[in-house]
């Protein structure tokens, strides 16, 4: 290649990192476009083609699949991730992935440089550079829209269409929709446009990867899935007693069966890392059931006490994967301590996917703390009711004695 | 009345108590029946009629579904309560409020002594005498499923019938269910018998308060809940344009619209503060609903890391009503904290119900710190994204500094 | 005064803040001095004239110690906070007493701008700057020492020194200590030059608040420290008698008699919030008294569960005060909850005072909850011994089905 | 041996002990006395010799002191565990140790039951009997001072007198200390008695391990500690350079050097896990100088978020320690965790001990975090002051929205 600096640029093929692409070019950049296939629903080859045309001196495109759903999808499942009470984490989990992609060819490459198309407003410009600094130090970040040079440029759509034109850059053929969004493996998210009121209901036609639960199918599909220290290792449907067990397969197999029946849609407003609260749309079929399945085996399997740590300890992490610090000494420690937690963590749950509902029917486990004759009203199984008798007064001494001093001193 | 000792028991009208009833005369005490009124479905002058009698030296049945709604119900949904993910905590709520009443008669009636027909592994026993000993100190708790004296005389349900045979204490004139039940304004519980295998799924049959999702209505109904301070206060149906202000009525009304849609049915095992894990039943049509529309809701005021602290303080509120703990120092606290966060909760949630499921369609607020404005893509409105890169850079000194240290080291 | 931009200076009479005024003067603005009185030691009516010499069109000076103590440094021990269990935030609780001043002075005399000289790797700048964005959102900050106009000019301190020669402004006649240090009422810190081999002792000439150990007095000082709501309220000298009860003279005193006896010294590698550990050398002489007298109080009036929730909040308070979210929303709500937990912790504490070291000799309060005669060896007091039997059996029921369960599957 | 029952008695040697075990002869038991030698100072063989003589089948004596420091004491430095911010365990963290040895020897010898002097009101039974439980499910535990038999017959001290005297169990020969103590190789804790009264400071007659810091030596002492993965491996005394690095002697001899200082005494009120509040005076001579080196080093080296993350941690794994769960599903996972952060905590702290006090005096690394060249104001180093203020902005944004909109609802 020429002696001019080089970059690495995380390549969508759309018309934002084309333009970025050119754009890069035009700085006196060497640019090398970077594609992680991650599940995304994309023509590759086209992608390629077009980046080598508008002037890329290669284009890397990397099947990231198996590595998304084993180094980011278990980790977040195992670990019960989800971020403010609703959100499980799609793009949050993508983001890494590809960093560490992108780094990867940066070295590869000896490129100095890594550059994404990530506004200068959302989480993921955060996600992707600090990955990018903790995986390679030294690494320096373009972000062109953070560049006054570039945002003055191309305010709103229109400056982006002229310069597209202008630069024999393909504009989409079908129009753009009112919002943006942003798919994978495990999630499509829509945000801004029309969905930046959050008084107004995204229409049905956004929706991408589940049917509407009102056009879902009137019978629920009956699925076990089984877990080996947290992860998903077996999916079987009771119906046609099929079973899957590789985790792409599995994985690609529940986010269709979920999605035909319309599972895993969430509207919510959410709290960026830099302080905005903005509101999403998301859908993740397969993630939101393994989420439940994974749940009720934690309960069935796990000591109450020890769940009650790890609780602690996942919410931390929800919020270091949300906030892009993946790769971060406090994930690496939080990470071997919940998955220390994940050794008990195997069995089968029974659900069923309906109408946009997940329900949990049944859940079995040789690990299982669960003791039917000692719970069993009928028998005592060891346990001496008088017991609870001393445990409660026991209990009850400071109570009374709080309420004691409170009645003396008022 | 009679110079033995007087005795409050908390009667339910139905065998148990009905046996405890006359098994405390039979022990020499005067009994006095105490049976609050919190939304079960009871028939109470029969009950009244029936431990008369038995022999009850008098009745007393207070309405106390204000008191269960205001005090105890609408606490829980300010909290965001939701016992290890799932459980909407209706029995739990209901033990202290019946034991207040059960308290309020101790002292009124000169009683000594508290009764209750609440097993002796269970949860029930220790949130009654928690609140008991709190609000009473001095009160002494007869718990006959404790006394070996009672539970060894009976021991199956046999010795029971056996007992109300020769005591001339109706029998159900229904075959008792397979499980045993315990229901009140927000929830319907099931638990043990059939159910206790964890693996076999509940039968249809089952659910009082639910259509079955697939029975449910095929069109959704749509539905605005208006919160003041993280209280429900209006209720309107999108499509009748009713709208209901009151308590009572609007949590009654929405347990129809509710149930009707099948919402609120869970099945879960969980672990119980005496150490056993057991599996439960539930459902809770209007208080899943208000769970859901009051998260979303805060999602929209409350400021981020308000909200992070709040979370913390709500798990362990839960614990607390979980465990009997309402009347406590810690309680009283932590509900103090949880409130001063809820000023600012105010505002619409708009969610459909349909076959099972709660969704979110829409939110506003007087007091939202969602800002349009700000957090559009297209505007920059006050906000410098320059300012974003030096946030990510000076995060990633930290991390860039681990990471060098650890690659030195290795 | 002139139609430029007017500045308020955050100006402590030394060489860099005087140097920052005459450069703001060169570009262009009119500059208001602020000098706040917080306890340091300090000529002010030379630093008035000095400020006035070199071109500020006016100083104000305030006297906020009260309001230091009160509204900054008393929190700050009814929470107990403590920075990564060793820092009493001295530094950190005058930054956001004296943005304030600021900000009030910004809006009365109509500025624009606010412009301090704390270093761009430091927390000061933090403290002081959000807690101006919070308090006046429109507020603009020039904080030269981010500037690379002013920083690149003023590499190293000879460039300050040659600066100061040609503008007329005077050098300190002392030679300056290699090292640099921050003073208030509460703490001086020491950071910086020699400081920074953190494994190279501090010089004993360092210290200005206290007395080295080795020569601290022979005997020790006994003091009686009483609380009011966590408040310290009055301070009696068990020797001399000598009581009192005004918080200035209070605090003053009690740092008079523990610096004699060299108490609060601590030597410390720390976490900034910009993400570098950074060695820092603090003294706290009365900050380190009422700490421990305030912890030992607390132990005695605070009921246990309420303390470990106030333990967590004080950890959150803790950072959030170091790290400069003083007006916060969190902050306020998290400060809300303390305070509310003080409401019992009113009682007179004993201490003595010797050789570096407070120790606690005894405590009493009218709100205790300790109850001699229930804890009493010899006697019951209405506890049954019997019922801990319970309680140890009713915990190990748990425990046992874990290990059974453990050993099945090994 | 005969076929009578056998039980494991946890023998001290002293008057309690002693008389439990004349009674559980006289009870019918076959009684094998257990005694722990944990570096408390006793006479073993004598207390061989009494036990013997008393009519115990066999005394079984177990020279526990490197399991206690390696196997309890180690895990708490590690864990840098401290019970309400001032007690380091002492006696908790031995009972688990003892604990372990019973059950050793029930196991061994066949003997279905446990004994132990503990009293009903205290913590120690609970610790005692937890791990019993845990360690050995089966086990049943005799506590007498928990038998109304046995406590009703032996009120007040001079019961067990007359008890002793009858049964040729010789009295102690000095008169008893107005309080009782227990001690081993950590330290010893004073409680009841004269002790009872909270306000009434300790006698300096009652301490054993420490020298009062009035009249410790006028000249402090310099020591190095240098830590392993967080363990304590090495002292050296500074001025004479003597270096130990065994684990017993080293803790034998910091105990001397820093008993002789008068370090680690405190007088505090806690919280039993039963609930009652009681009044403890204990030292810990080099179990306060490990803590306070640990810490120092801790922060030298461990990453700011790792360390947030883990004070979280031990806070639990103090509370689980103190309540006696050493042996539980919770301790095992959380120690686990711990110790994954220990990785790191390696190098050298140098402290000066003097008239009761601890000072860090310096700190260093090969894994250090710090970084002197970042952090000197005097260099950028890879740092741009310019980044500080995007960070700084950013962090705004989220206050300047939450104060703008408090003052437009207002």
């Amino acid at each position: 290649m020429s002696d001019k600096e080089r970059v690495i640029l995380a390549y969508s093929g759309g018309l934002d990192t084309s333009c970025i692409l050119v754009w890069l070019i035009e700085k006196g950049y060497d640019v090398i476009c970077y594609l992680a296939n991650i599940g995304q629903n994309e023509d590759f080859s086209t992608a390629e083609a077009k980046a080598l045309r508008l002037g890329a001196k290669k284009i890397l495109i990397e099947d990231l699949r198996d590595s998304f759903l084993n180094d980011y999808v278990w980790p977040s499942i195992r670990g019960g991730l989800i971020y403010e009470d609703r959100y499980l984490l799609g793009t949050s989990l993508a983001r890494p992935c590809i960093a560490s992609g992108l780094v990867r060819a940066a070295i590869r490459e000896n490129a100095k440089f890594i550059s994404h198309g990530a506004t200068g407003k959302g989480n993921d410009q955060v996600r992707f550079e600090l990955a990018c600094y903790s995986l390679h130090p030294t690494v320096k970040i373009i972000a062109p829209w953070r560049l006054p040079e570039f945002f003055e440029r191309f305010v709103g759509r229109q400056a982006l269409f002229e310069y597209a034109a202008a630069h024999d850059i393909p504009l989409p053929v079908t129009p753009k929709n009112p919002w943006s969004c942003d798919a994978n493996l495990m999630h499509i998210s829509y945000e801004s446009g029309i969905l930046e009121n959050p008084d107004q209901e995204a229409p049905e036609s956004l929706y991408q990867m589940t049917s509407s639960p009102e056009r879902a199918p009137d019978d629920p599909t009956i699925l076990e899935i089984t877990f080996d220290k947290g992860n998903p290792v077996s999916l079987m449907n009771i119906q046609t007693k099929e079973v899957i067990k590789e985790q792409l397969p599995l994985f690609v197999s529940l986010n269709e069966i979920a999605g035909q029946h319309g599972i895993g849609r969430i509207d919510i407003v959410e709290n960026r890392f830099l302080g905005l609260k903005s509101r999403g749309i998301y859908e993740t079929p397969a993630g939101t059931v393994l989420y439940h399945a994974h749940l009720d085996l934690e309960a069935l399997t796990m000591d109450r006490e020890v769940r009650k740590i790890k609780q602690q300890l996942q919410q931390k992490m929800t919020d270091l994967v949300y906030c892009g610090f993946w790769f971060s000494p406090e994930f690496d420690f939080i990470r071997q301590c919940v998955d220390t937690s994940q050794k008990c963590v195997n069995g089968t749950v029974r659900v069923s996917l309906f109408k946009g509902q997940v329900r949990i029917l049944g859940r079995r486990s040789q690990s299982s703390l669960y003791n039917q004759e000692l719970v069993s009203m009928d028998t005592h199984g060891g346990y001496d009711p008088v017991d609870a008798g001393g445990f409660i007064r026991a209990h009850a001494v400071r109570l009374k004695e709080y309420y004691r001093v409170q009645t003396e001193t008022e």
